[in-house]
């Protein structure tokens, strides 16, 4: 994701892109292949920055920012590309006033600098998470990076946003690995067997993202954990309609919920 | 489905095919364009047929076979496409030694007779469903046929077709609709915006079958009512699970499941 970022703010012509990784060989590589204008192992490189963009996994953002902090001059902007945002703005906000959480909702499941794409964020939702404290200035400053990117910008507060990943990422995530589990759980091995052959796109396509990255599912269940509960025990609420309206034979309410769902579904993913 | 059934057979130059419908139109559309050899919505023009393939959506073909059984001669082969097979092999069965049940999982969503594709079945599973009643002459004759669509064919009891189908698409319906129903529940107006707006390929892969046909849908509930309902006891059982190890922090347990995804879900849809 840093990398795409460098790459798209080279192209515009307008920034000089400085960039810090832990491997001498991966600064290397990327000088040399153009995705910054310089790069460094050493967070000093940082001191010259008027923008600094966390682009670490999850769980490493806030640690990266402590080591970060002797080095920043007082002007510096800092935001990060975490895809859970109240965890890391309570934890870098009140240390640093020149801080806005950020959200670019464009990645792939690839990641290092062989997964650095050219035009990532165009016409991709980018998710701004300025607070009260936050300076409208800060605000503006990142919000005028994102916008050279065509990303598609969203202001809310930090717990929106969670709120709001939860439902439409981190909560199909759940829904998807407890169908693949569930499945799995046949004790029956012709059932099962045949299961598995017979077995195409419905499954494949409510599977995917289950099935993914572990790593992923782990940090977003840790990192938004009371939203994705939230979400969890509304949508065991939503499956335990459907299993008394299916056990009780109540197939016009069935019918009905049903009915309504391709329209509510284009609202989302029209 | 029926039209591309008579499609491909005619194609096979082996067999005449002969086609019913209600409408007097269809049936001269299908003459025109090739589909059948001929066609009536007279039941009588079965009586010349050695194999009668009931293609009616799954409410309809119990009843159908009703219709058709005073014109049928006692040496008629009858088999069905339904995506349930229990109840249709029960109900016809005891009244048709020369009936086998059978499950070609081929369908495209759209149906009449634009939708009728050539090739559909090829390298598609086509299962039949004999019990220890059915003929082997019987199995023999429809397996030929199906063969002829040069489909994928398995064997195995009515209820073992049943319970697999839960699993892999009857239940992924269920889930993918509760999704798409919990989403939509979510009462803060600011939060609901922000998913509708934010939602992409996962939220979109996840809750495609739950926005399907509301028909379909409500008839494998109705048709495979106890099946689904044993699948889904053991997909909440799971998701139950999920949500005790998120709510007691128990990560390691969560990232285990998590790791085993990827490889249980590859048997599946490898």
């Amino acid at each position: 994701m840093g990398g795409s970022l460098g790459i798209d703010l080279r192209q515009t012509g307008s920034y000089t892109v400085l960039g810090i990784s832990r491997q001498a060989a991966t600064c290397r590589e990327a000088i040399e292949r153009g995705v910054v204008d310089d790069a460094s192992v050493d967070l000093q490189l940082m001191a010259k920055a008027d923008v600094v963009f966390l682009c670490t996994p999850l769980g490493a953002i806030v640690s990266t920012f402590t080591q970060l902090l002797p080095y920043l001059s007082p002007e510096t902007v800092v935001t990060d590309i975490g895809s859970v945002k109240q965890p890391i703005v309570e934890a870098i906000a009140p240390q640093w006033q020149n801080f806005v959480g950020g959200h670019p909702m464009a990645g792939t499941t690839e990641s290092g600098l062989d997964a650095a794409l050219s035009g990532l964020f165009v016409d991709k939702p980018y998710v701004l998470t300025p607070t009260a404290a936050t300076p409208p200035t800060v605000l503006e400053k990142v919000e005028s990076i994102v916008r050279s990117l065509r990303a598609r910008i969203y202001h809310c507060p930090p717990k929106t946003h969670d709120q709001a990943v939860a439902w439409i990422s981190h909560l199909p995530v759940m829904v998807s690995a407890s169908l693949i589990a569930a499945c799995s759980s046949e004790s029956d091995p012709q059932v099962l067997d045949l299961a598995q052959k017979l077995a195409s796109s419905g499954f494949r396509d409510t599977s995917r993202v289950g099935g993914g990255n572990p790593e992923l599912g782990l940090m977003m269940a840790q990192y938004n954990r009371l939203e994705l509960l939230r979400s969890l025990h509304a949508y065991r609420n939503q499956l335990d309609q459907f299993i008394t309206q299916i056990q009780q034979e109540d197939w016009r309410s069935l019918e009905l919920q049903l009915m309504t769902n391709p329209k509510t579904r284009s609202q989302f993913v029209g």
